[in-house]
């Protein structure tokens, strides 16, 4: 049982407020991905402090290394990890997919092989239940199917179903607890009837909150905006909706203008370790020649650490250097951006001017896939 | 000009205070190794928490990357990497001869091709000053020349007294600054005649302190003990004493008690990369699997951020994934312990009681240069 309140509204774009056993969730939010019980090149401490709220661990390389079990004796992810606010965790479902060797799927659910070491594994929705369950996730997700991008109708169509009978079991073999809930997660491709479909199946079920999967898979923001617009809307109004694994900043302003809460992607951290630096005028490589001279910092309005003591011209040392303090840097630099624009995007909805945000960014960032 | 007093002795040991231009340091000290601008893996408010009062910086890979006229541009290297406190270069001439390739000396100074890009570059006693002052560095080292170990008595008189003629030189040529000084460096090998006639060189032309070089070189505890035995005590009293490239624990509390102020080491950073753990119970190898199940802290006596919030499984946990929080913590605790152990040095010489430490510490770590 979690419990969703919407505190303002701007159009489609909802302002809410998401209470966990582990704290407050102030929606939208962005999640900072930790996929293997950290969020790379952060403390915990520095992950808080950039106003993150609410951190995503993946079932998949959890359940492979330490092991759920392992990290239950430990006294759950929280406390294995240090972090005390709220963690949703995925349903090894997309990973299975796209990390693993040797899968079997079946009815019952998914064999594999172990990308680490080979080791044969089992997911089903009840295991992932499970292991979500042994990590203390807050917010566990219903164990899916994934399809490749593009697939036919056909395809999509016996997968989102599959999706919905595996999505029915995950509600069945979940524990409910207060404080701790189920997100159901809409399948369906990009074909508006199949989207539709999988709604009516996931509301029938009833979950605590309602994903969006299976975008952010090559299809382009144009085709994503798209099928948002018939999607998220279409999902009940009291719970929070989650956009899965999404994305640049004006994906993600795109997306609340839609109707959407949540979201969570590696674009941040990964972008950071590899010397890429969000701005307020768009993304720098800080491994760039132009910058080994630069006394000023990454973004003169930022307010993170990196920005307040150290100039650009250090960072591309760093990187250039092949030091970690680079990736500490840019990586604390790059996710307090996106929590900023979170808090930014919340305030324009409070304040009821959303769409004029909405307008300004995306005009700004029109560019910022191809960056 | 550098400000140096004794405080309190107990038999050859000392505690003392030097004062810089940006700031006191306490002796006996440990200055951790920020190679190229960075403690490596920790932000400069991190090394600061552990304890450390005073940093090292290396000339020869800053003169390469970024370069010191950059550097310099930047405000120097407290300000370019945002410490504040204050820090010690060294000359250069021991990196030159270990790092560099296709090296050519003659009397007048080192021709060398950079480890990085096979650029040529000079270094001279007057370029090292030069370096070292566009750096802003507040211990300034002499430029000396370094031989490899074992070297026959000729070969070693001949660079020593060539060392002492470019030390002379670098007094020559240092720019002299209320805050900073010029220590000069104790060459000769393990032959103590030559020893004493480098300390009686270096005495004449006088220096802010006095750094032994040529040791930690691969001759073991025991001939480096015996090498301080002559050397460190026939120092200036009233100047502090600097043992380079020192050392495991048990070299440390060694030297002190030969009468040794300060140190460096890459070993407590570079053993947190590859998962050595310095505890008060000995070293450990956080990438044992035997730690997979520890829910204890990696020293239970330690009071580091890593030991107060994190178990030995969980550090475990994050090097077998590869993990950059895991080179993070334990670089963070290395340093803490080796900062923590100066802090007992200095309490044991004020409460007179340095030696019955000594000996407790040497028996319980005599094993410490095995691990």
């Amino acid at each position: 049982m979690l419990n969703f309140k919407i505190e303002a509204t701007h159009q489609k774009a909802r302002r809410g407020l998401l209470s966990t056993a582990h704290g407050f969730v102030q929606t939208p939010t962005f999640m900072p991905v930790g996929t293997v019980g950290t969020v790379k090149a952060m403390t915990p401490e520095s992950v808080k402090a950039t106003g993150a709220e609410i951190i995503l661990g993946n079932t998949y390389h959890l359940m492979l290394r330490p092991t759920a079990e392992r990290v239950a004796s430990f006294g759950g992810l929280h406390r294995f990890m240090n972090w005390n606010g709220p963690i949703l965790t995925d349903s090894g479902g997309f990973q299975v997919m796209s990390l693993s060797a040797l899968r079997k799927i079946t009815e019952d659910g998914v064999t594999f092989h172990s990308h680490i070491d080979g080791s044969k594994h089992f997911l089903s929705p009840e295991r992932s239940m499970e292991i979500q369950y042994l990590l203390d996730s807050n917010i566990t997700m219903a164990f899916d199917e994934c399809v490749k991008y593009p697939a036919e109708y056909k395809v999509v169509q016996k997968s989102m179903e599959r999706s919905m009978r595996w999505e029915k079991r995950s509600k069945e073999a979940f524990i409910d607890r207060e404080g701790y809930g189920l997100f159901g997660i809409v399948q369906g491709g990009m074909f508006e009837d199949l989207r539709k479909t999988s709604i009516k199946a996931l509301t029938d079920i009833g979950f605590d909150g309602y994903a969006i999967g299976g975008l952010a898979v090559g299809e382009g923001q144009e085709i994503m905006f798209q099928v948002l617009d018939y999607t998220a809307c279409n999902l009940p109004d009291d719970k929070p909706r989650y956009l899965m694994g999404v994305g640049r900043p004006s994906d993600i302003v795109g997306a609340v203008y839609r109707g959407v809460d949540m979201f969570d992607c590696v674009m941040p951290s990964r972008s950071g370790r590899t010397g890429q630096a969000f701005t307020s005028h768009g993304v720098l490589n800080m491994r760039n020649a132009c910058h080994i001279d630069s006394h000023i910092p990454i973004d003169a309005e930022c307010t993170c650490p990196a920005c307040q003591n150290y100039t650009r011209g250090y960072i591309h040392h760093l990187f250039r250097a092949g030091e970690i303090l680079g990736s500490i840097l840019l990586t604390t630099h790059n996710i307090h951006f996106y929590e900023n624009l979170m808090k930014q995007i919340r305030t324009a909805i409070s304040e009821n001017r959303y769409t004029a945000f909405h307008d300004a960014f995306m005009e700004k960032y029109k560019n910022d896939r191809k960056m």
